[in-house]
């Protein structure tokens, strides 16, 4: 199967289930996988078989309303034990990965579209939610595509792109962030050179970037992260394209770490370094990148994960640092949905968000 | 064992055989290994039991010292017949890795030797090559600590230094190139904090940096290569220490991969980047880094290497150079066992060469 023709995260109304691309199978086989059970949800999101900012709160959202419509005939005449339940299985859902911002966004969403429809009847209310599980899956996509617009507008035709880590269709519904001006540029018959790092240590790059750019038909390349200068050097790449996982108000932006250093080499050469940003994840309360605290994690991750044996001497110190932030002066632009900010960004980006404010 | 107590390639004159640290076993285990017969000593620089251009020279010179020694006694009256045995056994350990540029030179210097003593007896000649194997060692020892007390110059106590790769102790006999300025720091009393890139694709920053550190009682932290800019951030790095495979007249430098983009990162945060470099790396017959050869090697490195499964889609392209080349703009100075070289390097590399000669 392609996985360029399903969807990351679906949902089954037949069969009442969420569906998603199983991620911890990639890159050796592509599993489909129907989520019932609030259980079987909660592990997905937590197993990271599904993952991805907006592609997890779509599977929640998904999550949430299929664990309803189950819900809906044993509560057929108790709109109190329904909330009690709804909201039970909500907390529960929201407890997989504690500090993912979309997972909690999209089911608050969902807890107040239920609010919103009080005193009507269960089936009136599931059919609410499941209008807004579709909506939360719809504007995802219309963002990515909107992002891929115009992003694809700072490319040309037979332009090499660097990318780090997933900011891919595999982290949203389709097209993803960095990767969607990619996948509008292959519609439009563009022949892009992709590289890919590989982005340790948990390799994202390798097994999700690489694999759905190759398995999309898109000329890929894979390269340790310590290669891109190499790369550069040889004129290969006339853009670098990378996902954010927070952007300030002044453009400083967080995101999978490595991406400072690919900024960094990017300077060297003068290669041009962008941000792929729906405006979900620019935080204007955020000043600067001062402000982003950065979460280390298990240095494990770093010695053991992947190998049989470890790779360092036993009882080394690891520094594991899962984000870095990126300086807005090594930000050639940050593409959102509502177009692209270049600097100064305390200002272009306050603009991105009056123009949404009208569109809205 | 602790590393530290014994050299890395060594000769046991009574057994007649070379010992190794086996490097393929670190850093999970600390083997010594003696090498006697001609295959064995081949499959140890072939398997990479012993690697890092100095020690490799050194291995070899021990490796057919250990050679003649046995083919003393059978060619006790046969000069002409001990000449081309040797001579036969030169070439099967030089093609043992046929770009490492120490190994031949060490073999050829071994052999010129031999022939200095024609007509002398077996027992003499033989003698004469165990003082030339002794005489390579001992400049290797000599070279490292110099570099080691030059470099520890541009350091002071408590400071924090990163290195990339290993140009440590393992990859010569003691002391190493870029750590030898950390070694003679800790013979101070000075504590150093070292961190060390982990290097992909072969980890040796991880396997064998960090662990020469780590066993020395040296606080070393690994990393990841993708990590060093969110370090430097942190103002956790004074200085940077790395190796070279190849210095230009003009002070460009190949060294292992991913050189190139710690020293963009170091000039981002202002943090200087010397190289340690022992005469016998500097090519003042090489212009500039334009002309350095960058060898690509299989992808395979990346993709499979230390995996159970592939950690890439199957038939994806690789890039994968095995060294890149630093500018010289990037370079804050060249750490030679004359001293230290500063830019413009066409000048002051041209002096080391004049010192080196005054010293001869």
């Amino acid at each position: 199967m392609n996985i360029m023709e399903v969807d990351t995260v679906d949902i089954d109304l037949d069969e009442n289930a969420v569906i998603i691309i199983d991620q911890t199978k990639l890159p050796n086989e592509v599993v489909l996988k129907k989520l019932r059970s609030p259980k079987e949800i909660w592990e997905a999101i937590y197993k990271l078989e599904v993952r991805g900012a907006p592609a997890i709160g779509v599977a929640a959202a998904f999550g949430i309303y299929v664990i309803a419509k189950d819900l809906e005939e044993q509560y057929k005449e108790d709109e109190e034990g329904f909330f009690l339940a709804f909201h039970k299985q909500k907390e529960y859902l929201d407890s997989a990965r504690p500090t993912a911002v979309n997972l909690s966004w999209a089911l608050n969403r969902m807890e107040k579209v239920l609010e919103k429809e009080k005193g009507k009847t269960r089936q009136k209310q599931v059919m609410a939610l499941q209008k807004e599980a579709i909506a939360i899956r719809d504007e995802d996509i219309r963002v990515c595509r909107s992002i891929g617009e115009y992003g694809v507008t700072l490319l040309k035709d037979g332009d090499g792109v660097l990318t780090h880590c997933n900011a891919g269709k595999l982290a949203t519904i389709r097209y993803g962030t960095a990767t969607s001006p990619i996948y509008v540029a292959k519609e439009k018959g563009w022949n892009i050179r992709v590289y890919c790092d590989e982005t340790r240590p948990l390799l994202q790059g390798a097994r999700l970037t690489a694999f759905e750019l190759f398995e999309s038909g898109i000329d890929t390349t894979l390269l340790c992260d310590n290669m891109s200068s190499a790369l550069m050097k040889q004129n290969k790449v006339n853009a670098i394209f990378v996902g954010c996982d927070r952007v300030a108000a002044n453009g400083d932006t967080a995101n999978k770490i490595g991406t400072s250093v690919v900024a960094a080499v990017a300077k060297q050469y003068g290669i041009p370094l962008y941000i792929a940003a729906p405006t979900s994840t620019i935080d204007m309360n955020c000043k600067s990148g001062d402000d982003i605290v950065i979460e280390e994690r298990d240095g494990k991750e770093v010695t053991d994960m992947w190998y049989e044996k470890p790779m360092a001497p036993k009882g080394v110190k690891v520094f594991n640092p899962a984000f870095d932030v990126t300086d807005h002066e090594l930000i050639a632009g940050i593409v959102t949905e509502y177009g692209i900010a270049r600097a100064p960004y305390t200002k272009s980006l306050k603009e991105i968000f009056q123009k949404k404010k009208q569109q809205i």
